[in-house]
């Protein structure tokens, strides 16, 4: 997907936040913790902030997008601007762009000058030593509080306006709102009396200084793509999600927990793991080398041979003759000593490295055995629930697949809820509820950032979430999943539908997206699909598991009624072969005042995909981590 | 610390929480996403469940205590226990446990009985198979929903009860809600009149059935300590500090980020660190014992001697003669070539894990490169705030370090807060808000966790919460912090007061806990004790730190305003030798739209500590990580 960004444009705020709804004239709030008016308090009220109009203000933002004119032309551009069409859905600074031939030929017209000097194009406006002509910059400026951008009319008067043209320019300014001297997107400008503070940029270095650039171009720069439009909405729209998920937890009465990152739980057959340990690759390496170069050459036989030559030059001194011979015999043993000396140091070395390669065994390392970045709290989760009934956690997982894929990534976060006392049924209805209510809060808290998702990256976004939010979930078992597929009489499915085998993509969408048209839950999947902690049904060829489908996303939720049978989930444990004593612990919760308890997950970077539209999962976590990317 | 627990008493609940403050008699609500009513809607009401007389309800939960009597031998019990002076402190089971020699001489008074059967002795009740007296089991239960249990009577008509009543047993029943049959702690008690679930433990093998069990006892078993009242308490206190951050910081207006906790900065001079590999220890140790193993003999030198042999034998052919040398000869090549065989199979393999030693190097690993467990996010977090203004994140943080600490483990949690176009003063308001925020959160939303751990734990720790609410926090610079502390007459510290030396815990503390008796904030470091990043301030001796001091606990928030000028934040790189490349992309944010801002860091699991008066760490992270200690 290329979603253009960079000079992103200014979007009108459709639907002002209940909490900035004011249309009231007294001062903005000065925001707490600096000392400015944060954008969305001028921006993000119905009025647009018309009500503010002559209010004095200190604000601060990047540069978006700029224009320099020349001072006392706008009130021909603007008559100009007058004379076109209402552009509802493009901004002034999208007209202003494509209108430059158009002024260019307008201030021919009217200044009598060639283009190349005065014109309103960036370039050279301050480079020309000879009668500046006075300018003002119009400089469409984000401070990440809300999508709308704040337009700042910047006169030559207070700067030279040429460095502060440059996308992604920081300003912190004093001004004074009043009516937009442009029609067009903008109900109100800041026009600046004081500069406070300026952070440039090098244009031509700045990664981001250019328009249109594709989100997989952005990647490249975690560290400042948030300053996109686009991405600013994500992070926005994640935070919401995360903080929807603490409100609708809480509110039910679930605790959260934090889990262990560090485990020894391998999970095997799960996923390839990342291994944690104090020791560096660096050393083992050296270790390694340093075995490979010695053993060819023998110190014993070297030493052996100083023996023998020191005897040889003691007979050739006893017998005093033939000094030539000696002196050769001594230079033979000074190199033999030599050699021995070189080796005796090799030697050492080598012993450090063996001790240290002993070293390197995983008894000697920080946690005396193999330790693992978490696949999954779930486990360590359950002890929690088997003595607290209802918690939560969110927090990292991982997985060192090398496989590139648009859904995962080595470093991802997870929602993972259990509820004690709980069976299969209670569960489905806890993620059906969570799902709605976070749809709902989305719906609710980002309107405005939806609103810019639907127009630039899928305008099906909200609707989805509406769906969601006000569909009650279709549930249907595997067995009958299978049956409907299989029964589906104009469709050729790319992999052939049994029973047994686990549905691919293609089959779980077509259930939401064709037959339901709203999410489906599909649930007890047969035995040999499920992991050993599944609750085996009465059917004994089933679990109780179960997946949330979306429309046009897939499978959001996974979850089941865990096994609180001893002997029944150690005969599951035993058909697996898993290793029994990484497990131990998690079996004396069976053994211990067990009790019935489900739980779900959701992959909260698949929750943002479906919220934004976005198809990447790269796009929505702020530092992507994959295979073979060191960077940051 | 030896805080008493397993068969933890009952509390009163002194507070009643204010969603459940209701004493209508309706029947309680059933939870949502369990068939059952939580205990804290029954017990946490202001009439404490007195209201609810005669509902029917369906609860689960463990046992903490119980006792086994005689069916009918109550209301005997009952008298005598109105005789004693109410014990407003002491629950129920207590009486009942330091009253044991005085009912059984009540008993053998009345029945004229030996102590021995029919006593209320949990053992060997139901062994009596001659004559099974009528008993009924007091069940103490508890759900995790709350402090106070209730009580359970389950009659030994319904079930045999010895099983019942070893602590950790878990039950789901179904019942009716009466007044209590004995009078002491309990308004109520439900009658059981149906057994839905129970899981039953095995006493001598279960860990947590026996009582007074100290808190580094438990920290064997963190997959069942929840179940005890302090461990329960401290999970209901930590969940409310975290979901208390997320309110304080959304309310004003920050996002929430999830930070990268892979990541290729190495913090040099923070911390030891852990590396993140896909090579495990194992192959690693495998490959290194093969080297040492292989090279004492040589293959080279038995091939030869193969040579040798055959030629011998092709002679002893040739000649015929000696047929014995021949057999000899024959046999001892049939050696030699086995030998051969064996060497060839060892050098295989040795060039096998060679080349696997080849790829372990670092730029074979999964990365490409050295990666680590996160030290802290606050580099990557001022990219967002670099952005998108005020952002936080709670996740993970690591650190190496083999030195046991009641205050560090390898594994801790961090709140970290950054603001965009922020100073000093405002990011000191804002930790000052937060943390008055928080202690009055955990005060109105665990008031009964925290009355419970005023009386098991720090009498003081419920006070200390309120100063931090409600004082006005003073605000010294470390300059007159200094000052002010050699001039203290009457008090021997152990370290020498020096300006440039880092303050020490106790030197801190004195400040908050003798001097002014509140939070104190200590700011504007010298610039040698600070880290890079730090604001350098005007006088160039210091920079724009702070830390936050409470009384009784020490530093819980570290901030600073960060250096925003790129000539200066580059030379203090320089002077420290910090490795450029790794903070290449840290560094762009300097040149490129630079703005003010200043951020902080809570350490959660401190601020836990604070909250509760426990003093270990290990105490209050669910599964500790530490040097050594594989488990879990």
């Amino acid at each position: 997907m290329a979603v253009e960004e960079g000079q992103t444009t200014l979007e009108k705020n459709p639907v002002a936040t209940p909490e900035a709804g004011q249309t009231s004239t007294s001062p903005p709030p000065q925001y707490k913790y600096s000392k400015r008016v944060l954008l969305k308090t001028i921006l993000c009220r119905s009025d647009e902030g018309l009500g503010l109009v002559g209010q004095r203000v200190v604000v601060g933002g990047w540069v978006k997008s700029s224009k320099v004119v020349p001072l006392h032309d706008v009130p021909s551009l603007r008559t100009t601007l007058m004379t076109r069409p209402s552009q509802r859905d493009v901004s002034c600074v999208e007209i202003f762009q494509s209108r430059i031939p158009l002024f260019r030929t307008i201030f021919k017209v009217l200044n009598h000058k060639p283009t190349g000097s005065g014109s309103p194009a960036r370039e050279g406006l301050d480079q020309t030593p000879a009668k500046p002509i006075p300018t003002k910059a119009y400089l469409q400026i984000s401070d990440g509080s809300c999508v709308p951008s704040l337009q700042v009319l910047l006169p030559s008067s207070i700067a030279s306006l040429s460095k502060f043209t440059s996308t992604g320019t920081s300003i912190f300014v004093e001004g004074v709102l009043k009516e937009s001297s442009i029609e067009g997107k903008h109900k109100i400008e800041l026009q600046v009396e004081k500069l406070l503070h300026v952070g440039f940029v090098d244009s031509n270095k700045y990664p981001l200084s250019k328009t249109r650039l594709p989100l997989d171009f952005l990647r490249n720069y975690s560290h400042f793509r948030p300053r996109t439009t686009t991405l600013a909405s994500v992070t926005r729209i994640r935070s919401a999600l995360t903080h929807g998920t603490h409100t609708f937890l809480q509110k039910n009465g679930f605790l959260h927990v934090n889990m262990p990152v560090i485990t020894s739980i391998d999970s095997k057959g799960c996923s390839e793991k990342f291994h944690v340990t104090t020791h560096s690759g660096k050393e083992k390496h050296e270790a390694l080398v340093m075995d490979d170069n010695t053993g060819n050459i023998n110190l014993q036989a070297v030493k052996a041979a100083i023996k023998e030559k020191s005897d040889r030059i003691d007979e050739l001194k006893r017998s005093e003759s033939n000094r030539e011979s000696l002196a050769l015999a001594v230079q033979d043993l000074k190199k033999a000593n030599e050699l021995a000396l070189q080796l005796e140091t090799r030697e050492k070395k080598h012993n450090k490295s063996s001790a240290q390669s002993g070293a390197l065994g995983i008894s000697d390392d920080f946690f005396h055995g193999q330790m693992y970045l978490t696949v999954s709290s779930q486990l360590h989760l359950e002890s929690y629930a088997n003595s607290l009934g209802s918690v939560y956690t969110i927090g990292p997982t991982f997985s060192a697949d090398k496989s590139q894929s648009m859904k995962h990534l080595a470093e991802m976060w997870m929602v993972e809820v259990e509820i004690g006392f709980a069976d299969l049924e209670d569960v489905m209805n806890c993620a059906e509820d969570y799902l709605k209510f976070l749809c709902q809060w989305v719906l609710d808290k980002c309107s405005s950032d939806l609103v810019f998702a639907s127009k630039r990256i899928d305008k099906e976004v909200m609707e989805r979430l509406q769906l969601v939010s006000s569909s009650s979930f279709e549930k249907i078992t595997y067995t009958h999943a299978v049956k409907l597929l299989q029964e589906v009489p104009d469709k050729k499915f790319e992999s052939k539908i049994e029973w047994g085998v686990a549905l691919t993509e293609e089959q779980e969408s077509y259930l939401a997206d064709e037959m339901y048209k709203k999410p489906v839950i599909i649930y007890n999947h047969p035995k040999g699909l499920n992991p050993f902690f599944v609750r085996l049904n009465e059917d004994r060829r089933t679990g109780a598991t179960f997946q949330v489908v979306l429309p046009k996303t897939g499978t959001l939720i996974r979850g089941s009624q865990k096994e609180e049978r001893f002997d029944i989930i150690s005969k599951r444990m035993n058909e697996l072969a898993l290793p029994r004593e990484q497990y131990e612990w998690y079996l004396e919760l069976q053994r211990n005042g067990t009790i019935k308890h489900s739980g779900f997950n959701l992959e909260l970077d698949h929750m943002v995909l479906f919220s934004t539209g976005l198809t990447d999962i790269r796009d929505v976590i702020p530092f992507p981590r994959s295979y073979g990317n060191p960077r940051f």
